[in-house]
């Protein structure tokens, strides 16, 4: 991908019917990306409508945030999905949200998809081209998000043989293993909640590429897009000092 | 509509999961539309998929079927969405079942709301209009299916006002009342099951335009297309002597 | 009922998966009946089995809260279930709380169906009389809250005949009709706000057994229980306020 | 287990709304033990009430079959629910078949998970012990069905600790592998279809306590209840030939 600056991306449309989460107002001013819910993790055609609506008055790019059909879990718990029906799966939510784009002359921009799904592609080549195969059948120009980490290669050669661009994602507020993998939520010290820490690892990827793990190590990673988040005072002042930073608007 | 003979349109892809529903590889040779459910009140990511596959095998236009959030009714219970949900609801379900066909390089061809949406378009002008909208949103040149009655100038001049055709629907297997709507399923001889009978009403329907009420009442209707069913021997037999018909063959 | 004083119920557990409403733990100290959402409007086991067990430790009474099938919705829309269905999904989502009271060694006090079946029980028969049927199948000792009005001849006679005893129920912080019914949410003024008028709404309501309609007339209603909320300040100031006073403590 | 013959369950009530499975009728005269759905996998609150109504008048045991949150998959996929979550699942599910059973003066007598959760909780100790965990809080007389095997001290062990029984469960109509495990249905002759074949390991499993691998190898197991299936011709005229053995009736 060849961004002259690194894109911020945020998940948005994440309540469900009566149920609010995040801040979505808040955050659209400073972003580039909404990953927006499909109604399998979070989100329902009403907030999906809204939420692509005030995507595009803030003129933010629109990703389709697929997941497993999985609401009491968001999404975040894996599950075992064959290959044709993950494929089936991604393919309707991207096309559902896609919709709602229409409806407002504009489409979907990428696809990045959601907690265990995300996970899981990476582990499970057959998911990773399940994923691939849905974007194919739906429109090949739409770009793929995944993890950024020191070797892609793998999943560069899968997505080129599908004709499918990817855009790899670093996060200024979770910690690194010394793979470039993400530390696990269910570990101490996995998320960093300190504006100026999330400002540095931010600059740091930005500015040379790499990014320090946990135990000390640099590591070097391509990065796109910076995935960030709006739904505490804390993050929301990361995401606006980042986002003043020349590397970031 | 232009049309020289009356469509054949059937509800298909109904089944869930693991369930199965009606007999969509036997009867998909003898329409012209498929009405395919869109996982709201029935259907799946896998089975739309299938589905549209093969509609597109038998060049079968692909209707949106979209319907109630429920599941367990199979979308026959009346509920009481506003016009903003009904709207959104529709028009989610409309682009999912689209995005299938763009993988098979078509699209949907128009939208038949299912089970209670369809009757309850009727009696509230409210859900009616956010259909309409829905329509509109996705792509005003996609026609809306809705029962075909003695005097339908209050819908068409709804329909007008959004710039959407209508096309009217009439039954080749269920009973009339005196004012052209249908007997209730809860009443007795509200489903017609004989297949000389169910050919009769079909003929009458096209030659005449008119339809013989559970009175003897004969009541004229415009037709533009005969929903069928092929879930039993008999129906399957009563749609094969109907396509045999010059006019709808 | 023979109570010698107005209980205060109160809606509870109704967040779902990832998703929080209300503020359980601040209003659990100042009620004596928690409405638990049993996972149909609201609810899922994990939150029924924390909220069963936040009442037990407030020695507060639980009461199944179920409603219909309808996440997306909060329950709070109408919904054409037959009587059978009615019966069976009230029958299923107190049975179900009661397992986890169960586990706790205590067991479901009374009944109170949530939102649009709250309403629907009291424009439809044949629900109000599936609801007890599911009540009385359980156990026929739990009363089944409704809402209290002028004349409530006609429930009590139906009740009667299944054995079951109601507890009618106020609201300090909703204004009534000239009927002694709730002015609709849609209308303005149906909420009060105003913490000195709830409070003297409540005060009436226990001294006088009357309530004075949004028209100024006063009506005279049979009152066990009293609703009350605590998912603002303001609510929750009501309630301390409410729960002062010698009739609700 | 002091069965002095082998008890024949097999899973019923899964259909869904309208959508219909197996052949209940037809197969419950034939059984001693029906395997209930519970609303996860398969089965709503009006299909539970009539299968424990239909297994009450056959005097059949009624067990929960309580599955995962997962009605596209049958609940056989795999999901990485958290030990509270399943303990939480468990237990409602339980509880909701119970209040049926209670609504006929019945109880259920026994749990037997399903599918991927029946899988899962031999691989690993967390799930399986928050199963038993659900069980003792809701009855601790209620067995708990597992997989029959050549060695189940492990099992054995952890379920003593909490107090409840196990109850080793085998199939006529499923091979087995060398260690005693069932072949997965993915693969070939994983799934016996000759009803001679499958009246053969029935009598050989209640005769010698044995069965004979796919690969011929005669492997010792303890079984107390076989699990049957009656949804096609074939199965079912198995399930009779099994019933008229003196080991089985």
């Amino acid at each position: 991908m060849a961004n002259n600056r690194i894109l911020l991306n945020c998940d948005l449309g994440e309540g469900l019917g009566p149920w609010q989460m995040g801040n979505d107002a808040a955050i659209m001013p400073y972003i580039d990306c909404a990953n927006v819910a499909c109604g399998f993790h979070a989100g329902d055609p009403v907030i999906m409508q809204k939420t692509v609506a005030l995507a595009v008055n803030h003129k933010v790019k629109i990703g389709a945030h697929p997941a497993y059909p999985d609401l009491l879990g968001f999404g975040r718990r894996s599950m075992a999905l064959s290959a044709q029906e993950v494929e089936a799966t991604v393919l309707y939510q991207m096309a559902a949200l896609d919709g709602f784009c229409r409806a407002k002359n504009t489409a979907i921009a990428y696809v990045k998809p959601h907690g265990a799904l995300y996970h899981d592609m990476l582990r499970n080549d057959a998911t990773f081209m399940a994923i691939l195969r849905a974007i194919k059948a739906f429109d090949d120009k739409l770009p793929l998000v995944m993890l950024a980490q020191e070797n892609v290669q793998h999943w560069q050669t899968m997505a080129a043989n599908e004709g499918i661009n990817l855009w790899f994602e670093a996060f200024a507020d979770r910690a690194y293993t010394d793979t470039g993998a993400l530390v696990p939520r269910s570990e101490p010290k996995a998320v960093i909640h300190d504006v100026a820490a999330m400002h540095k690892q931010a600059l740091q990827l930005a500015q040379t590429g790499t990014v320090t793990s946990i135990n000390g190590k640099t590591i070097a990673i391509q990065v796109d897009t910076l995935c960030v988040h709006g739904d505490t005072p804390e993050a929301l002042d990361a995401v606006k000092r980042i986002r003043n930073g020349k590397e970031f608007s």
